[in-house]
């Protein structure tokens, strides 16, 4: 849900002018009752004589009352090297276990952990012990503690080398005590051989009912920083090569005839569609003389797919370049921008990358650099020593693309390769035919782990020649003028391509399913949350 | 219009097994007339004994026949260090003047023209100059030509010291010879004093209706270059600081009761809507324990407002932030955020901010570094000086925001201040009350030119309370139910805001209009291009 009041950042305030006491007064009563449930958890657990008393408890609900300079340490910093200090931790109490005087906290953070120790002492109460073990998982606590050393190392840790010894523990924002999932289950490699424990999974739903729950398992919190670190390559990597970010309408006015595969959206009084692709908008600026751009943003599908790798929703990383003499120009520049970003992802993501191995094992991602061209009819013969035949005017399967990418694997060491010259009888109207083989079409598709996860093409500049192939096509013409208009003042030849950034993170990776890398995954079946 | 065929970037191909002959022989056809048509145009010029036979002329189609090594040289870089040199150059005809023997050309490519000269000579006939002085303006064309230093300069072209005398020259791509709007009239200065010419100029609609053309212009080549800067400024700041980059998505489940200011989006057979802010989604982000995220994507307002700052569609800048102790963390973060784009800006863009000041003209953009931050109250006083006064509890209409920042303009001599602690009783029920003072709340706007441009606070994590304030708010808790939910398992104080690019832009640059700072304007009555 999205109420309107949680959609207010930068909407015009209303001018309100209503005497607003009222409003005041029933702030303050409310804020009073919050203050009283706060002060009331807190004085459920402190008890006369305790020793630890003013060392731990509720916080009172951070209003941001009064500022700190305090610096809370990063759980991943805590190791051997701060072994002595006392230091202050904010972060999740992801498990706990009371033994005796002892009470054992694991405390995590994003994909780190660390133990924290809790002992009755001479400024540790067994009150402070008993609250201590009570505190539902899940919740965030500041701990004050020393760091020592354990020479055996902690088993199960992130941080082996060291462990805190707390002499504060206050709680600043409780969990619910009832968990949807838990944690570990959610994290847990999908083919353990743990055979002590309940080998307990998490299915999909699950997961995606809970997302919150689910993102804070190590692998969600790695997958998406190397999610938003494919973004940064493929910006970076442009913006070197002088591409300008553009930003292209979601909301457009007409969809094609009959208007499959797009959703419809009520305008005001009237109707308009959701972009299933900024081709046209990359286009007009290649038109209006941007020379190369880029545009990353949602990209909306109306079909009613339900695999592993459809959503209705996805983030495109779109280009589009005009170029001198031939489509290659911007092939290969698209095949350079591959390889930067794999390289980038396996030199600057290799942790996160073994995080999730841990959970998902994968091979690890082959590339060529440069990339591997083969053409179309280079990738028929192939195929036709393995005996699968396919026309020289057909589309290969999905099952003959994945036979093909582990042939190509086989026999070139990558898993990344081009795909050029595809039939011009299955591309879209606005394809430029080759000029030398009339079979055939300036396209290309590009691939990863025998995926398709671009297609890209030498697009038609010219309006009369455009009009030709569309009305060849069988398009009424009247549907794409405006697409065909703007082609009208001149237009340098280009070429470009779209491509789905959770497909390559999935592929990238090996993972089985697109809404792995989807933080919020829309589907024909589910908008939420 | 965008045909499902356009958008088929990255969707699987429909597994085509028609047999597709028929489309080859057609395919064939189209391409045989469209050579055609070019050849007979080609035709219509040279003539037989012409000295320049094949030196002028329609060049192919360019459907990437051949490949060429030849490096076409940048309009902006031609300039007396080349003097001497033969270059090719690809660039549009801007304008072109016949004057008996000779024929003058400016070339146009972005913000940079240059003069080329067609004379008849040698190895230039007469042929070849009325072909040239025929090409229709806005055609790209392909220049060959000697650099020559003109000591006299060259008035109205970017690169005044030389000129190309041309040895030949083929059109690429022609434009249609009635243009719907003249680039020189688009291009000129709102208030300009010409007195010699009619001073015509373009209408926002006539602009946007041929948007194509209207890009073209110096002064929008540089406002989305400079655009993308802002994206750019944004996200270095923000990654240097350890925010993630994620992606919410825009089709979302439930509106606010009424679906007041949201569009309706038919998702299969039900409905969903389009969101209007990613903040549920941020704030979920920082609750699964992103600990900062930023987003850049599209926004959607079902407003009826047609204003000069209103976009039904927009792109929002929007990030959010877990803190420690006091939400002023995040908000001098956004404040050193605005002042490293401020400085970014002014050193990187200059020669875009002066191309788009010669027709819009605009005081510099002043700010403070650190920032101006001033509470309301102290605002309220500002304004009582001059004889306006404002409740303690209520709202600057757009006039008093406008004023103020002419106040603040006068007194702190900047153009961008933080205006902290608004009224809790103008603020979203999720906006956290502060503490100390019962009528104002932990929230903030941000200014440029006394305009608002961001909007944002420290939003309450704690569901009961949350709930107290929906409730208090009048606000049908069940609509809201997964909003609360998502700080059920424990969340970290917090706070945020959305930037809305197109506005940032606007006034940085002192522009009167929105639409001038979105590619393709969304508004209640346009929907097009």
């Amino acid at each position: 849900m999205v109420d309107k009041n949680i959609s207010a950042d930068n909407s015009d305030k209303a001018e309100s002018k209503k005497a607003a006491k009222k409003e005041a007064k029933k702030a303050e009563k409310a804020s009073k009752r919050a203050e009283h449930k706060q002060t009331t958890v807190q004085l459920d657990t402190p008890e006369e004589g305790d020793v630890s008393l003013g060392k731990y408890g509720n916080l009172p609900l951070i209003r941001s009352e009064s500022n700190s300079t305090r610096v809370a340490s990063y759980v991943k910093d805590l190791n051997k090297s701060v072994s002595g200090q006392t230091v202050w931790v904010r972060a999740r109490l992801h498990t706990v276990r009371a033994r005796g005087k002892q009470c054992f906290i694991v405390l995590r953070q994003r994909e780190f952990t660390i133990q924290v120790l809790i002992n009755v002492s001479e400024s540790v109460s067994k009150s402070m012990v008993k609250f201590s073990s009570g505190i539902p998982k899940e919740s965030i606590i500041d701990v004050e503690a020393r760091v020592a050393e354990v020479p055996a190392g902690v088993a199960g840790c992130s941080q082996q080398d060291v462990e805190l010894v707390a002499s504060q523990i206050w709680v600043v924002s409780l969990s619910a005590p009832q968990l949807p999932l838990q944690i570990e289950d959610a994290s847990r490699p999908e083919k353990s051989e743990d055979e002590e424990g309940l080998n307990i999974h998490v299915n999909q739903d699950t997961r995606l009912d809970n997302r919150i729950l689910d993102l804070r398992t190590p692998t969600n919190q790695a997958i998406y920083r190397l999610e938003a670190g494919v973004c940064r390559f493929f910006r970076e990597c442009l913006m070197k090569r002088d591409f300008v970010e553009i930003h292209t309408p979601k909301i457009i006015p007409a969809a094609s005839e009959g208007g499959a595969n797009v959703f419809t959206v009520s305008y005001f009084k009237g109707s308009a569609y959701l972009a299933q692709s900024p081709q046209l908008y990359k286009q007009m600026a290649i038109a209006a003389d941007f020379e190369k751009v880029f545009t990353i943003g949602a990209v909306f599908r109306a079909e009613d797919s339900n695999t592993h790798r459809h959503l209705t929703e996805f983030t495109g990383l779109d280009l589009e370049m005009a170029f001198q003499f031939h489509y290659h120009e911007v092939m290969l520049t698209i095949g350079d921008l591959f390889t930067e970003m794999f390289k980038g992802l396996r030199e600057q993501y290799q942790h996160e990358i073994s995080i999730i191995n841990q959970q998902y094992p994968a091979e690890p991602f082959t590339f060529l650099d440069p990339p591997l061209v083969l053409e179309f009819n280079d990738a028929r013969k192939l195929l036709a020593e393995v005996g699968v035949d396919v026309g020289e005017e057909e589309d290969f399967s999905t099952p003959t693309e994945k036979l093909l990418g582990r042939l190509v694997k086989a026999k070139y060491d990558t898993d990344f390769y081009i795909l050029d010259k595809f039939p011009l009888a299955v591309r879209p109207f606005y394809t430029m035919p080759d000029p030398r083989n009339p079979k055939a079409s300036n396209s290309y598709d590009m691939f990863m782990r025998g995926e398709e996860i671009l297609s890209g093409a030498q697009r038609i500049h010219d309006p009369e020649f455009l009009t030709q192939r569309a009305k060849h096509h069988g398009i009424d013409i009247s549907t794409i003028a405006a697409y065909i208009d703007a082609f009208k003042y001149g237009c340098p030849p280009h070429a470009g391509g779209g491509i789905g950034l959770e497909r390559v993170v999935m592929l990238y990776l090996g993972l089985d399913n697109i809404r792995k890398t989807s933080m919020f995954p829309r589907d024909p079946k589910r908008i939420t949350p």
